[in-house]
C-alpha cells in the first residue's frame, strides 16, 4: 500500500508531565517541522507553559492557543497550535500534583479527540506514572489508559517499539524476570503476534509481515537441555501462527537475531521479555525509538523515553524520538486514510 | 601499561572440529597476517587437512609441518606452520568421531604447550560439544577443559566477550532463564567481577577498570516493585566491589547500558545472563567477537562463533573473529611479557 497523501486531520499531542522534557520537545518538533517534513499537529496542554518551555531551549517560536482542533491546520504553518485544557506554572525538573493533573487532563482530552475523529492520531508525551498515581490515575501506564478509553482490554493492546533499524514486540513487559517463564503461554504469544502482524499490514504497509520469534533460553534451549519453554510454549505458538497463514519463524536464539543480516529477514521481532526487546532497539535506535500501541481502533505513538526531569529545561533533551513518533503517527494515519 | 614488543613466543591455535569452519579460518588468518599485523602463530592439528581446507577457500598458501613449537617463528613469515597431532580426512560439513578425536587431541596438545611455556597464548578453534561428548569429553565446553587443565575451578574461570565496541561478562551462561534468578548471588557477582577487573588491568592494560553492572529486572526492579534481586543481590555485590576498591556501578537498567554514550563510561559490562550479554555484543560486533577466558594462568581466546558445519568448505565463513582472537591473544601475551 503506497502512501499517497497526508492525513486530512492534524495529530493531537498530549503535553506529558509539565516538569519533564515533553513540552519543550513538542516545541522543538514544531520548530523542525519543515526540515523533518512533519504532518500538522497540535498540542493538548497549556499555551503559556509550552511557550515557556520553548524559551528554555532558546526557541522563540510563536505559540498560539486554539479553541478547537479544526483551527490547528490553519495555524500550524506559522505557529504551534495549543489547545488549552488547564493551567500550570512551568517548573522544569520539579514535578508536582498540579502538573500531574494537567498531564492527565491533556491525555484524556487528546485521547478523546482522536476517538471522536477530530484528530488523526494520538502522540503521547512522557508522564511519570508514580506522579499520576498520587492523583488517582489507576492504570499501569498510558498504554493501558488509552486501551481502556478505546474499549480494548489490556491483553489486546500490544506494545511495539520501532526505530529506523528494528521493530520489536515484547510479549511480557513490566514484570520481574523471574515471573516471565510463568507468564508466557502459547496463546499469549500467538495472540499478540497476530495483532502485531495485522498492524504491520494495516498501519505500516507491510503486505506480508515476517515475524521472527525469539527464544526465551540461550541457544533456544537446545531441545530442552537449557529450559523447556522454547520447545513446549514457543514452538506451539509459532506453529499456530503459521497455521493461521502468518509468516512466523522461531524460536530463534535471541543473540543472533539482531545484527544487520538477521534483521533483513524479518519485519518485527517478537520478544519474550522487556530487556530482550529493549536492549537491541536501544543499541540501534537509542535516540529515535517510537513506542506504538498496536491493536487499537486509533493510532497511538509515543517517544520511547521518560520525563527526564533531571535535564528538563536545560536545552539538552534530544527531539529525535518525538519527531519520529509524530512522523510515524502521521504515516500510519495516512495509510488508514488511504485504505478508507 | 604500553605494549612495547611482540610476544617472544608464537601463539598456539587448536584446529577445532575438522568438519567445521575452524581449519579454513586458520588458513585465512595466516593469509591475512601482514595486512592484519598478526603475531606469529602455529596451528595444532593436521597439515594436510588444513591445506585441504585452505584450498576449499581458494587459498593456495604454503602449509608446513613443524616438529616442535620452536620451529614456528622461522616458518611463519613464509608458510603456515602446523604441528601434526593426528590424521583425519577433510570432509567439510560432515562431522564424525575421527574428527572429534582430532579436535580434542589438538585442544589437549595446544593447551599443554601453552602451559609449558612453549607457546605464548592459546587460541581455540570451534568444536561441537555434542560431538566431543560422544568420544568421552566430559566437560561442558573448552573453557572448562582449559580451566581444569590449568588447575582452576570452573567458578574462577570467567568468560568475557570482547569486540571493538564492547566487553561483556555474563555471570551466568548456559542455563535456563528461569534458573538465573536462583543462581545469582552477591558473592558470585562479586567474585567474577573482581576477576574481570584484575584481568582488564593485567591483560588489557586498563589501569583502573570501570565496571557497569547490569540489573536483572526491567528498570533495575524499581526498588523491588519488579523483582527483588536487584535490590537484594546486586546492590550488595556492587557495594562489596566498591569496598574492595573496584570502580563498579549498578545495578543499571540493562536497556540503557549499551548505546555509544553509555558504553563510553565503562570498560566492561557485567551481565546477569547469557542473552543480556550476548544480544548487545552481537548487535555491535557480530563478526569480530572474541571469547576470552579470564582468571587463568595462561591466556586463552577463541572466536565467538561455532563450527558452522552448514557453510564449512564453501568459502563464505568470515575470518574476522579468528583474526580478532589471534590479535587479542597476542596483545594480552605481550602485556604479560612486558610486565615480567
Amino acid at each position: 500500500m503506497t502512501v499517497t497523501q497526508p492525513p486530512l486531520l492534524p495529530l493531537a499531542i498530549s503535553l506529558g508531565d509539565p516538569a519533564g522534557i515533553g513540552p519543550e520537545l513538542i516545541a522543538a518538533a514544531w520548530d523542525q517541522r519543515e526540515a523533518e517534513g512533519l504532518p500538522p499537529f497540535f498540542a493538548v496542554g497549556n499555551r503559556d507553559l509550552i511557550e515557556a518551555a520553548a524559551r528554555s531551549r532558546g526557541l522563540a517560536i510563536p505559540v498560539v492557543a486554539i479553541a478547537a482542533p479544526d483551527e490547528a491546520a490553519a495555524v500550524f504553518p506559522h505557529a504551534l497550535p495549543v489547545l488549552d485544557v488547564g493551567t500550570c506554572a512551568y517548573t522544569p525538573g520539579l514535578p508536582d500534583d498540579a502538573g500531574a493533573a494537567l498531564a492527565l487532563r491533556a491525555l484524556e482530552v487528546a485521547t478523546s479527540l482522536v476517538k471522536q475523529g477530530a484528530a488523526a492520531a494520538l502522540v503521547t508525551g512522557p508522564i511519570a506514572k508514580s506522579r499520576l498515581a498520587r492523583i488517582g490515575f489507576n492504570q499501569p501506564g498510558q498504554t493501558e489508559f488509552v486501551a481502556e478509553a478505546c474499549g480494548i482490554t489490556p491483553e489486546n493492546a500490544v506494545m511495539m517499539l520501532a526505530g529506523p533499524h528494528l521493530r520489536v514486540v515484547p510479549i511480557t513487559v513490566h514484570v520481574a524476570l523471574r515471573d516471565v517463564p510463568f507468564l508466557l503461554s502459547a496463546e499469549l504469544i500467538r495472540s499478540r503476534s497476530a495483532i502485531a502482524a495485522s498492524a504491520l499490514t494495516r498501519d505500516f504497509g507491510v503486505a506480508h509481515p515476517r515475524l521472527a520469534v525469539a527464544a526465551l533460553n540461550p541457544h533456544a534451549g537446545e531441545d530442552g537441555r537449557m529450559g523447556t519453554e522454547d520447545r513446549d510454549v514457543i514452538v506451539p505458538a509459532v506453529a499456530a501462527l503459521q497455521a493461521a497463514g502468518i509468516d512466523a519463524r522461531g524460536p530463534l536464539p535471541a543473540d543472533t537475531m539482531f545484527h544487520a543480516e538477521a534483521r533483513a529477514t524479518y519485519d518485527a521481532a517478537i520478544c519474550m521479555y522487556h530487556d530482550q526487546a529493549l536492549i537491541p532497539i536501544k543499541v540501534l535506535d537509542f535516540d529515535e525509538g517510537v513506542n506504538v500501541t498496536l491493536g487499537l481502533p486509533i493510532i497511538r505513538t509515543s517517544p520511547d523515553h521518560g520525563t527526564a526531569f533531571a535535564i528538563a529545561g536545560t536545552g539538552t533533551a534530544r527531539s529525535g524520538a518525538t519527531i519520529a513518533a509524530i512522523r510515524m503517527a502521521g504515516e500510519c494515519a495516512a495509510r488508514r486514510a488511504a485504505a478508507g
